[in-house]
């Protein structure tokens, strides 16, 4: 850590913070600038307490103290210099290979999902998705079908051969779907309800974990620490947009979120262009630019009728709208250098 | 709501539009102006579809859809215009009183609880806050006594007769910490966490709701209305900053949402001035600001000795420094017209 | 526009707004839904008053105004249907040839400027970018070389025959940087400095319109108005990133303005990633993304030294990385379709 | 300067970066940590080259740079320890006693600027506010009278004995409105238009600086500094409201302002809620929250009838609205310990 005085301060007050510095487990370091004087602290801030305190207990002489390490290791690429893939069923996530979840925003009922399954599939979509429980901004709205949904996701993978993904989003339900999910998806609300991320990890199951709405990177990947630190080694990250003051989209996709992350950690990145822009008309555009910049994976909400959804109807894109998308995305996925 | 169809579309476009919305459950009124055809679609929006379909569904023909009625009704003014107060053991919160909730960030040990609880009844807190379980962005950092720290804020109550308000972070914690506490606190990070929302409504415990970092004030309103909704009626809503460019503070109190949320709903107004800053410095002045803007209560961070706080050092203050600020926020308190 | 009344008023106060709305020129409509009262007024918008006083005159009657219609009118696609380009000397932005601007960031003396002019004309570059008037956070900070600038990129100009655009910050300045710049580039910083913008569009010459750091797109639009107002129809809006709360990058680039502002109007939509991330780390990445949705150009800080550099030293791309980003680029352009 | 060295690079590297800060003028000190080797760079940052360089130039060696000294000075409190205060005319701001500034968003007539001045001085206004020229998000919105308002803002204070405050939006009309103005206001927009803010500071008349809508606070000072760096020590800063993700309220008053920039800055802080909120019915409520938290006066809109006003019609307070805010304001100024 780097503790910076204040100028013109005391012999007095200096020792005492380097006293204090020494307490808290650290070897001061002092270098005298032109305009302030600085300490280094010597000392592993992971395991040692966090020296911010010093602003708090020497108000008078303490200008400001910042942090030299990384908070995260797990997830770092320091931690896992080399490649890493995620295997769900038969299909690597992180590879050479792009992958491609489709499917509804919620499971509404047999046909509906096996329609679209089948439709995606046919596409070229790798992975199903599809939510059985709907966290919703009202308590008025549709909350999901349960058990119900997740058998139907369960039989929708026997027929088509495709892993599915789903939203998890109470501790209480972590085993019951962990039995049926290949994924388990950690939806941008609960993205800091670190209670569920531990009990998803627990599951054993791959884990995509979306940004919170306004949830900086170094945060971002902090939670992510919380499914690795409980062994679950098989964390993917999503970027689906965060919150900002422009309101012509529902949020700003952060594409540069991409290589950043891709930079900080050896965890496949997908990105979700539907939650993103909340508007199915800049789908497409968006799911060129996230291929563009080096995403793994795509997240898209499909619908064999969108008007007639019941949860995210402007966003969902049709199953025609889906298959064309697919064909307008294969150049850009070659340009990328994948399959 | 209102349908803004695009200009030149043709009448056929228009007819399927007007089909659709007769489908959804609503009577088209339709108004011809000079730039654009506006369609009303009369019906009561919460029991209906939402007609945001219509943009997906006719992207040629319509250009935007706008809701008219407001979402959230039971934590609305129009659902309880009279005055509404939230009885604690023998305080009553949202009326004429000030109250004052002070206390630890987190409870560390016997004696430095019981020492914060005495002092700060002394200044003239009115309830007792410290945290038991807490939900921290690392997973490396101090997670909380828990059940031990549940039974010392008991004893502190027992002492003292402060009633206790704590944070409660996860749905299986409900019962146990409804047994101990007296107001259930739903964190920041929490706050569209809606089964633990649920929990806590459950539990019959009064539940103060603090804003989302990112959450608009309609969200969190809609948010209250998990609480109302599953029958408990007892909601305060606790303003602790969003999240901004700005970084000189940890979040950027938006201390109008104070009036905002007292002119929307009748459920009680709290400040948290601690959260808000991020820093200990900044919370007097805060706290006067608060007070003048029509806060009912304060949820102030305090601590013997901040420099050894085990989260939150940063912006505690010593007793000496609540005691202080206790007594400098008297006479904005009287230049409110609370006691 | 559409006024929402709030529930339960009286006869009299309804017949007042009506009054009111006649007398402001519009032809009140008025639709009884089941929760609220809402009354079209029928009228133009852009020529008639602004019916938002209505609900600072009736604030116990009208509980909200909306505009039906869009505020801009010269930059929208509606003014302008057909395909739209412009010419700068023998390049034509906004047709089938992507274009590339690159130079350094400030022009700091004539080797570096004509270095860096050949190196990127060589690697494909089409048009010569660099500062003579430098807008500086602080007034301690190198301001540019001034009408000095302007030469020397003059004679890059006559030397490699790559066109110039180069900033104009001041109305003081507009005569003389017309003189001798091909493109005005207005800052980030005055996108909203009005009287800038009319000085610029009254040389005649292409004006280059950044975003603001916390511009909406509508008001974007809406500055861009200022220009074809003022008579000259060649406008290019420059998406540079947006303010936001993540600390990672500089700005946040908002790549899904270039699909929104190709869709709302017919100016072509040029995307600046070394602003966008402030590290040249991230330009490769952000440059296939915009090239992938749909951008019609690309502006990047390009120095033969980036560490020397007498501005935005850590975004600036060396020759080598300019060559190496151009190279692998040209599959992302093919795949969007451009040459 | 603090840079801080990636884990394992090699001892050539490091050398590297060492010859180079050297050669930025300044001498290097090494720290070697657990986990990260430091150096700090002893020099005067003002006076040198800005080290942010070196992760451009060596970017498999520097993983971070710190900056240590605040960029402002002239405009820091350790520039001017003492008390300040501005006289305009025979008023001083940022002394005792709070000052009012107020009346219209735009001056439109002589009537309503003389019964508004006179109004807003008998309810104890002592300045009068006043839009001469006004800068428009539209172009096709009204644009100020120019300087006929000048002339009519002029006449106001011969009769009233008000000292005037009004916008320069334009270098060409600095010596215009010196003329007539007793203070200069620089609007939002203009807030980092460093070529205006050098004109307004060469009239020597007192300048009045409104927070840009995404401006930190740093830049905010940074700005100031240009009209301290321009010899004009009467500068002024005036919260007005942040652009945040909220559109509830037009803009987020940052209250925590008004203190901060009184602990790093010496010069006089004013609050603008009108701007602030864009809502009258929020202006009381703001105004009692800005004197609680040490503001040394508010700038307010008032209008004798806000509903047919020019500009910003939604935020402006009646005649009586002003006086009963006036009496309202009244104990808290008291409490603040102001007259």
């Amino acid at each position: 850590m780097i503790i910076v005085l204040k100028p013109g301060i005391s012999k007095r007050s200096e020792t005492a913070v380097l006293q204090e510095i020494r307490k808290l487990g650290y070897r001061p370091h002092v270098m005298r600038g032109v305009a302030r004087t600085v300490i280094g602290a010597i000392g592993d801030e992971l395991a040692n307490a966090n020296l911010n305190v010093l602003s708090a207990q020497f108000p008078e002489a303490v200008e400001s103290v910042m942090p030299i390490q990384k908070r995260y290791k797990l997830v770092s690429r320091e931690a896992h210099p080399g490649a890493f893939t995620i295997r769900v069923r038969d299909q690597l996530i992180g590879g050479g290979k792009f992958q491609v979840m489709a499917g509804p925003c919620s499971v509404e009922n047999e046909s509906q999902l096996l329609q679209t399954a089948q439709a995606v599939k046919a596409a070229g979509a790798t992975i199903l998705r599809g939510g059985a429980f709907k966290p919703r901004t009202s308590p008025y709205e549709f909350q999901g079908l349960g058990e119900k949904g997740l058998k139907l996701l369960a039989k929708a993978r026997k027929e088509t051969g495709l892993p599915i993904i789903t939203e998890l989003l109470s501790e209480n339900h972590a085993d019951l779907v962990a039995e049926y999910a290949d994924i388990l998806q950690i939806g941008a609300r609960n993205a800091q309800n670190f209670q569920l991320l531990i009990a998803a990890a627990r599951t054993g199951k791959p884990v995509l974990l979306k940004r919170g709405l306004s949830m900086k990177i170094e945060e971002w990947l902090l939670a992510g620490e919380y499914v690795l630190a409980n062994e679950n080694p098989n964390l993917m990250f999503c970027e689906r947009g965060i919150r900002t003051f422009e309101t012509y989209t529902r949020n700003t996709l952060d594409l540069a979120a991409v290589p950043i992350v891709k930079h900080e950690s050896h965890c496949p990145v997908v990105v979700d262009p539907s939650q993103g822009a909340g508007r199915a008309d800049l789908v497409a555009a968006l799911c060129k630019g996230a291929v563009a910049m080096g995403a793994d994976a795509l997240l898209i909400e499909v619908h064999p009728n969108p008007a007639e959804a019941w949860s995210d109807s402007a966003q969902q894109l049709t199953l025609e709208g889906f298959a064309k998308l697919m064909r307008e995305l294969q150049p850009f996925i070659t340009a990328a250098g994948r399959e």
